[in-house]
């Protein structure tokens, strides 16, 4: 078996919102799909060490910021490879809260998707939330989305440990 | 809310294949994402109108053939938008049976993944099946992944009325 197959399956680039209590929480994702078309839903798939795990637990919702290849490492670093139980990533971005009360980064993202879980299964270190889509919008016509592979060819962008490949990789 | 959004999520496109009986079938598919690390773990999204659907359910096992840049549409179109009930969709190309008894084609393909179901999850029109990674190859180290952008603006590739966003493009 040669599991660097499995990096030639596509992704595109993600900022994953939620929120809990007062607080809100994103992180960088790879692991985005619509899994059906009416109603429309999205599928997401969260290491259980994150916080942005816990948020969307507690809240049942979570946004989707589709990130352009506008962005560079300082746009997008700081939602991942730390974690937002003790450091405040959103201080220098420009977000604004959704109706679901997450919040969704604005600056060089191409839109956001609003979504409500509906159902969520187990998956050893991750769990896969599926998400009815309540809101959506596009922020920038012009922009083009940002696939995995750019990010590491391009940003030089790493992956982190609580990745849905990591282990794969290590291989 | 703008449908048109959730076209802004990347995907790669690929052949999902699997056996019923004697029989085996095949599909397009853009809906394939790992999901876990350790096992490693795969999703698809399979609409319960295709003979496909009907395999999986049946045997408990697919494959994903990752389709490469390379590909034209006489080598990928007769896997799409006809059933395999009546019609021998893998007549004209080059194709080996797996470890699970599903097809993976071999013609132009990056690579291909063997899954055993371990879950399924309903979702109205199409059904998510979780399948653990049973084996997994690289055919062509040099060939790209084709990617669903790629197939729609170079190739003119159209949707099915079974892929798991074809409302929102009617919309």
């Amino acid at each position: 078996m040669d599991f660097r197959t499995l990096f030639k399956v596509t992704y595109g680039m993600y900022i994953v919102s939620s929120k809990k209590g007062d607080n809100i929480n994103a992180q960088l994702s790879n692991t985005v799909v619509q899994i059906s078309p009416d109603p429309a839903t999205m599928l997401i798939s969260i290491s259980k060490n994150n916080y942005t795990h816990e948020c969307i637990k507690e809240s049942g919702v979570f946004t989707v910021s589709i990130i352009s290849d506008r962005c560079e490492m300082t746009d997008i670093g700081p939602f991942g490879f730390r974690t937002g139980r003790n450091y405040d990533k959103f201080a220098n971005c420009s977000y604004e809260l959704g109706k679901n009360g997450a919040p969704y980064i604005k600056d060089k993202m191409c839109g956001y998707i609003e979504c409500e879980v509906i159902n969520s299964h187990d998956c050893c270190s991750h769990t896969v939330f599926i998400g009815r889509v309540t809101e959506a919008e596009i922020l920038n016509h012009d922009l083009q989305p940002m696939t995995y592979d750019f990010y590491h060819k391009e940003l030089k962008g790493k992956l982190s440990k609580n990745a849905t490949h990591y282990h794969a990789e290590e291989k």
